[in-house]
Order: C-alpha cells, then sequence, then structure tokens
C-alpha cells in the first residue's frame, strides 16, 4: 500500500507547499543580517508573489518592498505596502501605470541606466535610481562612466533622482561565503563610487542599494550603502543550496507528487511532477551536484538519498538515481506520495497559483494565494 | 524614435500574441493529413489550454479531445467537449475526481500501465486505454510484454478496456520527414502488435490510439490505427522548426517585448521579456541551430536575421548576435516593440493567463483567456 499521509488527502497532485516554519527562520534570518550590518532590508517579492508572505516579513510591520513587475507593484499596494521599488529598467509605455500607482499613494520608484529613459521619467515627474553595473551581468551604467552624471542631472532637474542601486547576478555562479562576500564588496564599492561621483556634481543621492541572495547573507561590511535587496531568501532552493548560501534543509518551498508508474527495467519511477509541475529550470545543471529537475523527498520532507528527478516530459517526471549512487531504488508503489525540492523557487512557484501551507503552529493546511502577470 | 506599432498601444509587454491566420492554417494542415490516413484527430490541448483555440477546431464541431490534467478536462467539459482522454497515467486517488465528471454525461477515459492501476480504475468503473512503450522514452507496456494481456483482462472483466495508446517521444530528437516516419511506424507497429495481442486473449480492443506532433505530420499509412493525437502543432515552435515539422513563418505564438536599455560594448540589447515571459525552456539548445530563448522579430512579426535572446534573468532578457553572425546590430532605440518566437509553445504559453490574439480577418485585438493548474 501507498505511504499514508492523511493530512494530504485533500490535495490534487501536483501541489505547491509551503513550509512556514522553515520559511520565518530563513526571513528572520537576514532580518538579523541586515540589522547587524545597519541598513534597511527591502525585500525582493518576485519569488513570493503573496500578500500572505509579505505581511510575515519585518515583523508584520509593512516594510519597504521591491517588486519585478508592475501587476506585483499593484497586488502589493492594494494589500498596503505603500513604498515600493520596482526593479527592472523602465520602459516609457509603462510610465502611465506608475503615475497611476503615484496618484493612489504609493511611493513607487522606479530604475534606468540611460539619458532618454531619464528624460520619459523626468517629464513623468517620477522618483528613480540609476542602475549602477557592477559586474558585467545584465544592465546599468559602470560608476566611471560619464553618462552617470548626465542622467543625474536630468532626473534632478525634476526632482527625481533619488539615488543608485545595484544587483551582483554573478554571485550566484561562485560557491561559498568568500566569494560571495567578495561580490558583496563589488555591490558596495560600485554603489558607493557612483554615489560619490552623482555628490561631487553637486546631486543628491540619499538612496545606495544593493543586493543579492547570496550577496546579501555573506556581507561584511555594506559602508555607504542604505539598503539591501534580496528576494529568494524567503524559500531558498537546490541552487542557494548549491553554491552553501544554505543547507538543503532550510528548503521551505516543495512539490507534492504521486508515484503513477514504473519501467523497472531502466530503474524509473514515475511520477506526477513534470516539467510543468518543477518548471524547465535546471539551475544545478552548471553546478557541483546536478540535482536534475529536484530532490525527492518522502510525504514529511525527509530526503531520499540520491534520489533525484532525473527528466521530465510535460506532465511526467522520472526519479531515479543520481548517476554513480550506490543506493537501492526504494519500493514506491502507485499511489505513494513525494515531495520534490525544486532548482528554483521563483520558476517553480511561477507554475502555481496558489500555496498550500504547513502552517508553523502545526493544523490544518493554508492556502495562501499567490499571483503571476505583468 | 522608438518604431510605431499603434495596435499595440493598449498593452503592456511582456505580452503573449497569437497569430489567428497562422494558428488555423496549422489546424487545417493536420486535419487534411488524419482524413488522408483515415484516421480520427484527437487534438491535445496541453498547449493551448484555451476554449476559444478548442472551438476552432474541427470546423467548429466539438471533436474528440486529449488533456494532460484533469484541470483542462473540467474546463474544457464544461465548455461543451464530452469525449476525452486523460493522456497521463493515472493516479488511484484521482478516480473520483474522474467518477465526478463522468458522473456529470463527460466520456473521461484515462490511460494506465501496470496491474495495480487496472484493479483501482476497475472498481471505479473508468474506462482506460493500456499505454504501450514504442520508444522507450516514458511509461508504458511493450507489446510483447505479458502483463499486457493481465491488464487487459482485469480491465475488461468490468467492461473498462478500451484499448491501446501510445506516444513516440523521442520523435522530438530526431530531425526530417524520413526520420519522423520511421517513428509514426513504430508508434503503429507496436499498438497493432499490443491491439492483436489483447485480441489474440480473447480481449476487445477498439481504440488504437497513436501520435506526437512530428509522427502526426510524417506518418504514410496507419492501417490498423483508429486515431491520431498532437497538441504543439495549432502553434509550433522553434523546436519543431529545428526538425523540419514546420517554418519558422508558421510559428503562431510569439511574445511581444519593449527595449529598456543597451549595453553598447557588449552588443547586448536589453528587452523586458526575460525567462519569466519566455519560460525556461531551452529546447533547441541540443538542436543544429541553438536559438537561445527565442528568435527576435519586429512588431509585425518579420525575423530580424540572426538575432535571438541569448540569456535571459527572471525579467530580463538580453538580445544580441547568433555566435559568429556578421550582421551589424540594428538601431532598437528604448521603448521599441519586438516580437519573440519561442523555443516550445507549451511552456511558453504557461507563463501567461491570456492570449492577446491577431484576429483573422484583421480588425481589433481580440483576448482569450487560458487556464493552468491540475
Amino acid at each position: 500500500m501507498p505511504a499514508k499521509a492523511p493530512r494530504f488527502d485533500s490535495l490534487s497532485t501536483p501541489a505547491l507547499l509551503l513550509d512556514e516554519a522553515k520559511m520565518m527562520r530563513n526571513i528572520e534570518r537576514l532580518e538579523v543580517q541586515a540589522q547587524t550590518l545597519g541598513v534597511t532590508l527591502r525585500p525582493h517579492l518576485k519569488t513570493a508573489k503573496s500578500v500572505e508572505v509579505a505581511r510575515r516579513l519585518n515583523k508584520g510591520v509593512a516594510p519597504a518592498i521591491t517588486v519585478s513587475t508592475l501587476a506585483e507593484a499593484e497586488a502589493f499596494h492594494a494589500a498596503g505596502f505603500a513604498d515600493i521599488l520596482y526593479a527592472v529598467g523602465i520602459a516609457p509605455q509603462k510610465l502611465a501605470r506608475v503615475q497611476a500607482l503615484r496618484a493612489k499613494g504609493c511611493d513607487l520608484i522606479v530604475i534606468l541606466d540611460s539619458a532618454e529613459q531619464a528624460r520619459a521619467v523626468a517629464q513623468a515627474e517620477v522618483p528613480a535610481l540609476i542602475e549602477i553595473d557592477c559586474d558585467g551581468h545584465r544592465g546599468g551604467r559602470r560608476p566611471e562612466d560619464a553618462s552617470l552624471v548626465e542622467i543625474g542631472r536630468i532626473l534632478h532637474e525634476k526632482g527625481c533622482l533619488r539615488g543608485v542601486m545595484t544587483h551582483a547576478g554573478e554571485s550566484y555562479g561562485v560557491r561559498g561565503k568568500a566569494a560571495h562576500a567578495a561580490f558583496a564588496e563589488q555591490e558596495r564599492s560600485a554603489t558607493v563610487r557612483a554615489a560619490e561621483a552623482l555628490r561631487n556634481a553637486g546631486l543628491p543621492c540619499p538612496v545606495v542599494s544593493v543586493g543579492s541572495t547570496p550577496t546579501a547573507h555573506a556581507a561584511r561590511d555594506l559602508s555607504g550603502v542604505t539598503e539591501l535587496r534580496a528576494g529568494v531568501y524567503m524559500f531558498f532552493d537546490l541552487v542557494m543550496a548549491g553554491i552553501d548560501v544554505c543547507a538543503v534543509n532550510d528548503i521551505a518551498l516543495s512539490v507534492l507528487t504521486t508515484v503513477i508508474g514504473h519501467q523497472q527495467d531502466k530503474g524509473w519511477i514515475m511520477v506526477d511532477a513534470g516539467w510543468m509541475a518543477m518548471s524547465r529550470d535546471r539551475g544545478t545543471a552548471a553546478q557541483d551536484v546536478d540535482q536534475g529537475y529536484g530532490v525527492v523527498c518522502d510525504a514529511d520532507g525527509q530526503v531520499l538519498p540520491d534520489l533525484i528527478i532525473s527528466g521530465a516530459n510535460q506532465e511526467h517526471g522520472i526519479v531515479s538515481r543520481r548517476p554513480g549512487a550506490k543506493v537501492t531504488l526504494p519500493d514506491l508503489p502507485v499511489g505513494t506520495l513525494l515531495r520534490i525540492l525544486p532548482n528554483h523557487a521563483c520558476a517553480t512557484a511561477a507554475q502555481y497559483d496558489r500555496y498550500t501551507v504547513l502552517s508553523q503552529g502545526g493544523g490544518a493546511l493554508q492556502t495562501w494565494q499567490r499571483f503571476g502577470g505583468w
């Protein structure tokens, strides 16, 4: 008979599970770190996209937040969050939506890295941070770039210059606290130099904003920085575990799945969590340990040694032993419930419209809505 | 100034565009093919997940359909579709939902490949097809496997044996019509042999169901087969173009995106379509031409030579020249609208809750809802 897990009887699989106690530990860990470093934490809600999760930040006192879409900004403002950074380079066509939210009392700030964006933003009288490139990862101007002061002047003329920001996306590609601390210092140094360049030109720069999950946890000194951003830290995932930002046991998110078949000659156990349930993210493929499409746990969340989702079709996952593993394939009959830890929490969560929450104090499962779209 | 595309003025990017005229051509192409082969077409709606798309199949007469989730079965039945195959190995826990739909008059059929599933399905009096493994891709029993007749007997005792089905998922890994035709013959041969094994044991096997998009288009003879299944053919995508099932110009689905910045020294144009907008699917990575996260077109849908999305963050896409390309990077100012053709239509569409439809006859944009979940 399949392993009993009566508390999940009401669920149809695949389902997205959130362990509230682990999430709260993760949230508190970074809040303590920000306090120690003397900076404001501005959590990024691109991973969670949930009002219920947002309400558990900052001991329940609505914090300044970061978002990745205007749909998030609108949803979080409607839920009472009024200090929001939209941290994707602004397209001029989106300024009408930004202005509409600002007119409702939301202090929505945008980011940009060009004079043409600055002119549109200044004309719309929307406050902005200038994006700084600290690691060649994405957008942003280098701190030494002459255009930085030009952009600053365009914004300042209309009182729209709030400061500078950066994100060391390259920190995801290195492993261990020392390597992440070096990227944290790159973030700090680049933004502080940019802020000085602006101030030396007579421009204000009240906000100096940095962050990514790896650098936020590893930073030792953030002198000159005013705020810290991070997102996936609330849930963590196998990519973060693979670069030693967290332990596998810290991962708060998992996908509940059911065994639906076997191909015994191949050592395959088929489950109903395919790539639609896990996402196509293979973020651990380039890491020291490739976790396939996820690490397999029993229904209680205990890791089953060396079992991963080694392949995925749209609604079928193939569970098998990690290459080279010597463990015996466990006997998991059709109907057995399993939990899969995801490579990338942002991508896996995006496949679902709700979290099924294992509450901190035990008791009944809760449902927290999440949203997507733009 | 950005290229003008006033018909998209009402849209916030990224947005999922569907070219209805291309979709109708794709739909009709496979309908003609099925008619020529003398089999019933049972379209798979796992890609479209849209009632509006389903209503455009089979010249508007509700066809037999295939689905990948019970959520799809419920939604399509509510919209008037009553002959539905749920083509993922059934978990016993899902039978109550299947029975509830059947009680409402939906002829919902399940698939399975083990005696333990057959016992649960027979007890629930739900009709089933036995999944046959024709290429080692996923689930299913080999036609020669003695368990096939055992499973058939368990089902037949309760009048639940409807037939056999297979899917040659491995056909996605080969290129060209001849190679796909060989897989089509593998599908045909395996299911016909399985049907004969059942019939030789005195069991009925009215349904012999085969299909995948590559094999459905390449099949030359389907003697002994009763129905053909395919899904992504309605939209097509770069993966299908890469194995010569369609031309790039047949792809009906694209993502509208806006230029949000430049890193000129690197030859990068930043757009607001990252992996959240495109999905993490990199299905062309293993093909002859790696299309990154998608092929870049202008706002009218004309391919811009050798421009692809070469990298993606959650909400940022990096447009750059294909490695080795000699074209000059076009001047695409901030605010320019572009359209991106996706690697994998199923995965990209799943990131959206609606299609913005470029109607066949021209005229205003339409919105068609799509759904997800399980």
